[in-house]
């Protein structure tokens, strides 16, 4: 490719509405363009990084032996309905209508589609295990698509199902595709983690996420820095607590006058207690009951956890009029002591059960002291329900958490049989007898993955490719479009490279040098060759490399033999 | 691959709703799924099939320079209100509305977008002409979805743009995607012909469509058999009347009473004419008049040309009603003589203006005999707006037109500025005046094409793929799969096919060899290698060519260097 022939809108400027540096560079650099709000087209070189991901994606799918395959991206809302989605699933769900009035919606995710597409196509155990994937486009109708590709609403998706007639067999792929795609984030030279993540109801490992390491990541995650198990934060297992206080004298519970005292800071200074003498009450409600949540006082409270604790997919705090109305106190005020019979009361494990406790004490401007579990008040259940802090104990007892912040651009899942069980999608196994398969899905965000590694691989001049992922490899320089010399010589290089295999472009533009390094440096080809000055003089280039910023002098006649080793895919 | 493992639900029964034979197939050999009308999943040797056209269309469109982009599926309302599409287009427009009630549609076509990406990303006449081409999924809410991916609703389409700074450049870069459509074409191994299509406001060669051969065509085309000028039967310009009569006596005009004579049918026998003595006369409604048309009462209207003559898009046959009330008299009995004075008459070319004709009075129940041109009614203009026929004189003066069906897969198009202009799109020229884009448009259909193919290449087997666009090259099939030197060899075999780059599948299922035998003529695999009980007497296999049924034996050490040399790419 020649640069003066390129579509490739570079821009000096920041766009307005790019808050992270991914978006930024990637509309500066002619990567992308908006259509709308989380809508862009792919221009020529973002196209061509895209598909050079996709690429490593298909090919380590293919390995594992995943069948690729296409599922329309306006699907009829019936498999939708048949799945119980049609209702459950909120405003991100882009519902249509065609000409005769039937519901569709744009698809996404597929788990009905291919799930539809098995119970149709596939009757024997004998056919099993299968695993079908598709590269699409998906939409989805974020309320506030931002971050470029990175939360768009229209994005490519790499997206896996797999079917089975076990368990074990599904563990078995979700094990290889745990391998694929840390091969293909290895492939991408992308620092990354693979974290817990909700195990279902299925137990065991049954989910787990692909995190791109960026401190501009949206989720936070943790470590354990001996054993080495990785989570969302929001998911990671509590360890025991490690700076438990030494048993406390026996006192009776007491009223205190707390006017306009409710949140444990106010707690703390006008009590003069510690956070952890403190217990916060928190009301939620799931479909069939009211349930008091309690922690202790410098603790976050997981949602994500408490769902899991509770089976319970729908679990929102109460408003605080419905507070009012059941509890009888305000927001700030609630507490274990007394509270309604209907009320379950559970508790996060590190609540302090030995100690004597500062709670809200059910009525407004008032606070207990000296409340005592089984004494004053009691617990249904304990749970690990509150978010671990950076440098909490570790589950295994051994380590710390180290908190990272991280891009979630790929997700494993053992599913079950939940879809095949809506859906009826059967098989018959050796017996002879109906089955539901057993499925897993597998995804992975093809822009959000290209926007993560720009999030990594970048400077203040710009992106700086790797070779697995680079638009071009080579960007041959020509300093002087007037000297035909220099003209010549960088045109015979450029047509080498192709003979070499060697992707590259020629900036043979009539514009200054300088806007040509801007262009190469923003863009960030992995490798640059100047055919200037120096090969006017000894027959040399100059080739940079961008990552490290390091220059060599090498002979036009050798350029070819170092770039081939530079590259060494 | 082996088929043990591939997700390829064939069926013996063709589905109840495919009409046409491609259809029947893509179902039947497990190529495609339908998912709602119009809406199909491509299934893995489908997409297969798929992908290595489009690779062949990807590579020919980089060839000519075109640079390959991907614009989105969901359009936001006002880029087709700049191009006064949204009113325009009809209900095959999918609209959609977003969760904050932001209008979209599904692009069914990408001008819109594409006008304004350049819009925004180029500047100066130097970045000129620019070629840019997307392969995508579109929708287009099709009526009466029919005949698989031949008129689906959500189809994949090739889309070009060329943006330009004179009409030359934008002939150049035609000729050369017609050149690039023909490699396209020929590189699939169809029989095709390229045809003259709407000339469009431009005039010259301004448009073509390729059509793919195919008894089962919904196009008919022509193609005068001397000077090889073919077109659309609609378009196809009209030669001299060959059979023009001798000059006849002057009578009178004559009022006759032709009680229900409506038809030239019921003229003919009632009134003892031939037809070309008969004119019918058609009203038609434009935006802002009423016409009147004039034909030989043996031909019929084209109403493209009709349209172009008019050089109105809006063009509509005037309801019973209308015709009533416009002219005073029913359809059937309408003609040029006494027309109200607001009526525009016209004529085509073919209307003997020297005989007496036969035409409605404009009154029920009366016809006239004897009309004249110039003595009893006039005719504002003539025009070519008849359809041609099987056998027609071509306008070339020389030849004959024969007449065909054909499936059209392709259409490029000069455009000119019409979208540039509605949308604003400007370019610098060399003189720093802002000036209009011409732009060009370059369509091909996808899985239409792909359908096309299938309509030439099968038989009452099956498919009968060209190795270009088949999904395996090769089939090894296994004649017993209990016996364990036949599965050894077969396995050999096909790892030798892989490593020699030959593209093989193995059939290795545990089934029946009639069984195998069927769904690879089904599937129409080119070439079919039994590893069977030859192999077992003498090490011979037997290798099948789909196409023309020949069968050899040779020694199954020498079959790889045989299949090379078959399917020699």
């Amino acid at each position: 490719m020649k640069f003066s022939q390129l579509f490739c809108p570079t821009l000096k400027d920041n766009p307005n509405d790019a808050e992270v540096l991914s978006h930024r560079l990637m509309i500066r650099a002619g990567l992308i363009q908006k259509v709308s709000s989380g809508i862009y087209s792919l221009l020529p070189l973002g196209l061509k990084i895209i598909r050079k991901f996709e690429t490593i994606v298909r090919e380590e799918m293919n390995r594992v032996g995943a069948q690729e395959v296409l599922m329309p991206m306006v699907i009829p809302s019936q498999l939708w309905k048949d799945s119980g989605r049609w209702e459950k699933y909120g405003p991100e769900l882009c519902r249509l209508n065609d000409r005769h009035d039937n519901e569709y919606c744009l698809g996404p995710t597929h788990e009905e589609v291919v799930t539809d597409m098995i119970k149709q196509g596939l009757k024997s155990y004998r056919q099993l295990p299968q695993t079908l994937y598709q590269i699409q486009t998906k939409f989805r109708d974020e309320i506030r698509p931002r971050f470029g590709l990175m939360r768009g609403r229209e994005f490519g998706m790499k997206d896996a199902y797999s079917f089975h007639d076990s368990l074990d067999s599904l563990k078995t792929t979700y094990e290889s595709m745990r391998l694929a795609y840390e091969a293909i984030f290895q492939r991408c030279e992308l620092r990354f983690k693979m974290v817990q993540a909700d195990n279902g109801s299925i137990g065991g490992d049954s989910s787990a996420e692909f995190m791109v390491l960026s401190d501009t990541g949206e989720d936070t995650i943790v470590q354990c820095d001996s054993c080495g198990y990785a989570a969302n934060i929001e998911l990671a297992l509590s360890g025991e607590l490690s700076n438990s206080r030494d048993s406390v004298n026996e006192l009776d519970i007491e009223k205190v006058h707390t006017p306009d005292i409710k949140t444990i800071e106010e707690n703390i200074s006008f009590l003069q207690v510690t956070a952890d003498q403190c217990v916060k009450t928190l009301v939620y409600e799931t479909s069939d009951s009211l349930v008091a949540v309690v922690l202790r006082g410098n603790d976050v409270l997981s949602e994500p956890k408490l769902k899991k604790a509770l089976g319970s997919d729908i679990c929102e705090l109460a408003s605080p009029d419905k507070v009012n109305e059941f509890i009888g106190a305000p927001i700030g005020f609630v507490g274990p002591v007394n509270l309604p019979e209907k009320c379950l009361v559970i508790a996060d494990h590190h609540v302090d059960t030995d100690d004597l406790l500062v709670c809200g004490a059910n009525e407004k401007d008032f606070h207990f002291k000296n409340a005592k579990l089984g004494r004053d008040f009691n617990i249904s259940q304990f749970y690990d329900i509150r978010e671990v802090q950076n440098e909490d104990a570790c589950h295994c007892g051994r380590g710390k958490y180290v908190q990272m912040k991280g891009i979630e651009v790929g997700h494993i899942f053992q599913l079950g049989n939940t879809y095949s069980n809506a859906m009826g999608a059967k098989y018959l196994d050796e017996q002879g007898k109906s089955q539901f398969y057993e499925m897993g899905c597998y995804g992975i965000g093809i822009g959000r993955t290209v926007a993560a590694a720009i999030e990594q691989f970048s400077d203040e001049k710009g992106i700086v490719w790797p070779v697995s992922l680079a638009p071009f490899e080579v960007n041959i320089i020509i300093a002087n479009h007037k000297d035909a010399q220099l003209v010549d010589a960088a045109q015979v290089l450029y047509e080498q490279c192709l003979s070499a295999g060697i992707d590259a472009i020629l900036d043979d533009r009539s514009v200054k040098i300088g806007f040509k390094f801007k262009d190469s440096e923003l863009i960030g080809f992995p490798y640059q060759v100047v055919v200037g000055k120096h090969f006017n003089e000894t027959r040399e280039v100059e080739i940079a490399h961008r990552q490290t910023g390091e220059k060599q002098l090498v002979s036009s006649d050798s350029a070819i033999d170092h770039l081939k080793k530079l590259i060494c895919r």
